[in-house]
C-alpha cells in the first residue's frame, strides 16, 4: 500500500527527491521522467527512467508526480499541464507570479479532481509557514528573513556568464550585527546592504583581466550592486576541494508584543516582547528541499484520497498529513 | 461578523487570552466566566463577568469558549463538559493523559457537532508542531527540547510549600554546553542533569533554618533531585523588584541526515546533516500562551463553520486557519 511517486526532472533537486523517497517508509519510486534521451540518464538508485512523453500513459501508475523544474520557464507550463492527470507538487519560487501560477494549477487540478501543491521547499515553504504562524499568534509584529550562509545558485550562474570566468560560487552571508539587533527584538529598519553580504569565489581563465571581472561582478544590477560584495580568485583545484557542496540555510525571526492595553480602570498594562526564531543549517540545499517536497507529496496523496482537489500551498496542509504515523502515534510521541 | 469569544477562568492565562482577543481584528470578548462570585472578579478590559453556571444559558452567544484551567483537575472535567455546548479550546499539558483527554473531548464534541482543540500553547503547541514538521521532513533524526531560561510555576509552587518559605521563584536554565552540542548536529545522549539546571530565588521567614530549606529543595524528588540546583536567598523587596515577570521560552532542535544510500553502481552517496531549530524568547509566558490559544480559537471557529467536529490538536489544523487574512493575502505576503 505504498504511495507511488514519479519524479519529473533529474537535476540536483530530482536527486534530492529520489533520496527522500528511498527513506520514506510508505513510498516507492515508480520512475524518473526526463526530457533527455532516457538511455543517457543515469539514476543513482537504479530506478526506471522514462521519457517525459510516457508520462500520460502512466497516469494510473503514479499517485503523486514531483515536478523538479525551474521556476522561470518549466514550472509555469508543467505544473498546470500535469495537474490534469496527476496529483502534483512543485517548488515554484518566483514570488510575483505566484497568484497566476496558483490560479492556473487550481483550474487544472479542480477540473481533474487532483491536488496541486505549489511553492514547496524551505523558502517558500518552511520559512513561509513560520512567517504565517508568527503573524497569526502575535499580530502586528515584524518578520525578518535572513538567508545563508549558503550558496546561491542563481548568483553563481550570473558570475559564470561573465567573460573570462571559468567557474564561480557565490555565498550569501547574513550580517551578524543585523541578526543581533533583530534577535534582541529591536525591530530595526534594515536596508538590503545591511542585511546580507555576498562572497564570491571565482576561477578565471588564464590571462583574464581580474580587475574587470571583479568590477563587473560588484556592479551587476539586481544581483550585486546593492550589496557589499567580496570577490576571491581561486584555482580550479581550490574550487573543487573547498566549494563542491551546496550548503544553505537561514533564519526567519519574528518579534511582536502583547499587552500595552489601556484597562477599564485607566491603567496601562505592561508591554511584553516575544521573539520567535526558526532557523535551518543545511549541508545540502537540494536534498533538504527534496525532503520537504516528499513530505508534502504524502500530504497531497492523503488530501486527494480524502476527496479534496485544487491548488494548495503549505498554508493549506494540516501538519499531521505530512507524517506517515497515525494520529494516535503523533499525539503520543510529538505533542 | 466577529468571532464571539468566552473565557472560562480568569488567572494569568485568562488575562493573556483577554489581551490577545483585544488585538484580534475579527473577534470580540463576550465575557469572562468564573467559579468565583462575579462581583469579586475585576476584569482588566472591563468585559462582562458571569458566574460559570450562566455558561449553558449563553451557548448561542459564544462561538468559541477558551478554557483556562489547570491540567490536573479542571480541564479533564471542564473541556469534555463544555464541548457538549461550545467549540472549546484548552492547554491541557499532562502528557501521559492526553489519549484519555482526547477521547473524552472527541466523544463529547462529535455528539454535539462541535470542535474541541486540546493541548494548545507553546509546549504542547508550537514546539509540538516543530517536532512533527522536522520528523516528517527528515525521518530518522532526533529532536531535543530545551526549556528556559524561564520561570517554572510548578517548581516555584513546590518550593513555596516548604516550611519557612515566604515566596519563591524557580528558573529553568538550559546547559549551554548541551545546547552547543545539539546545535552542532552531534546528536549527543544527554541525561536530565546534563540538559537543564535549576536556579531558585527564595524569601525565607525571619529566623528560618536556611540550610534545611536549601536541603529540602535540592533533594526534592521529581522536581529537583535529578538536577544541579542553585538556591539563592533574597529579600521580599528583591523578589518584587527582580522576579515579578513570568518570562519563559526554549528551543526545539532537530538534527537529521539525508544521503548515505548505496547506489545502483555500488557507490555510496555523501551523508549530509541538517539542523532545524525553533526557539522562543518570551517576556510573558501566559500572554504568549494566551495568544496561541486565541489563534487556534479562530481555527476552531472556521473548522466548525466548515462542518467539522470532534477533538483536534495543533497537528490537525491547517496553518491558514489561524490567520484572519484571506488565502490570497497570505500567499501574497507570507509565502
Amino acid at each position: 500500500m505504498s504511495i507511488k511517486i514519479g519524479i519529473l526532472g533529474y537535476g540536483n533537486l530530482g536527486r534530492g527527491v529520489e533520496k527522500a523517497v528511498q527513506v520514506a517508509p510508505d513510498m516507492e519510486l515508480v520512475g524518473v521522467f526526463s526530457r533527455r534521451d532516457p538511455s543517457t540518464v543515469k539514476v543513482d538508485s537504479g530506478a526506471a527512467v522514462y521519457h517525459v512523453d510516457s508520462l500520460t500513459d502512466m497516469k494510473n501508475d503514479i499517485d503523486v508526480l514531483v515536478i523538479c523544474g525551474g521556476s522561470a520557464t518549466d514550472l509555469p507550463e508543467m505544473t498546470p499541464k500535469y495537474a490534469a492527470d496527476f496529483n502534483v507538487i512543485d517548488s515554484f519560487d518566483t514570488h510575483a507570479n505566484i497568484p497566476v501560477h496558483f490560479a492556473n494549477v487550481d483550474a487544472a487540478a479542480k477540473a481533474a479532481g487532483k491536488i496541486g501543491i505549489i511553492s514547496c521547499g524551505w523558502d517558500p515553504g518552511m520559512f513561509s509557514l513560520n512567517r504565517l504562524y508568527a503573524h497569526s499568534v502575535l499580530p502586528g509584529g515584524k518578520d525578518y528573513t535572513f538567508w545563508g550562509r549558503g550558496v546561491s545558485q542563481g548568483h553563481s550562474d550570473a558570475i559564470r556568464r561573465i567573460e573570462g570566468v571559468v567557474d564561480a560560487r557565490q555565498y550569501t552571508v547574513p550580517v551578524p550585527e543585523a541578526l543581533d539587533k533583530v534577535r534582541a527584538g529591536e525591530n530595526p529598519e534594515l536596508t538590503t546592504r545591511q542585511k546580507h553580504t555576498r562572497v564570491c569565489y571565482v576561477v578565471a581563465e588564464e590571462g583574464a583581466d581580474k580587475a574587470r571581472i571583479e568590477n563587473e561582478i560588484v556592479t551587476m544590477p539586481n544581483y550585486f550592486a546593492d550589496y557589499d560584495t567580496t570577490v576571491n580568485f581561486i584555482t580550479a583545484e581550490e574550487m573543487k576541494r573547498d566549494h563542491s557542496g551546496l550548503p544553505h540555510g537561514g533564519s526567519v525571526i519574528y518579534s511582536g508584543t502583547t499587552g500595552g492595553q489601556t484597562n477599564a480602570d485607566g491603567s496601562t498594562s505592561a508591554i511584553n516582547t516575544h521573539v520567535i526564531e526558526y532557523s535551518l543549517k543545511l549541508d545540502s540545499n537540494p536534498e533538504f528541499t527534496g525532503s520537504v517536497l516528499v513530505a508534502y507529496a504524502r500530504a497531497a496523496y492523503k488530501m486527494n484520497q480524502n476527496g479534496e482537489s485544487g491548488a494548495k500551498t503549505v498554508f493549506d496542509v494540516a501538519p499531521a498529513l505530512l507524517c506517515p504515523l497515525s494520529g494516535e502515534e503523533i499525539r503520543a510521541h510529538m505533542l
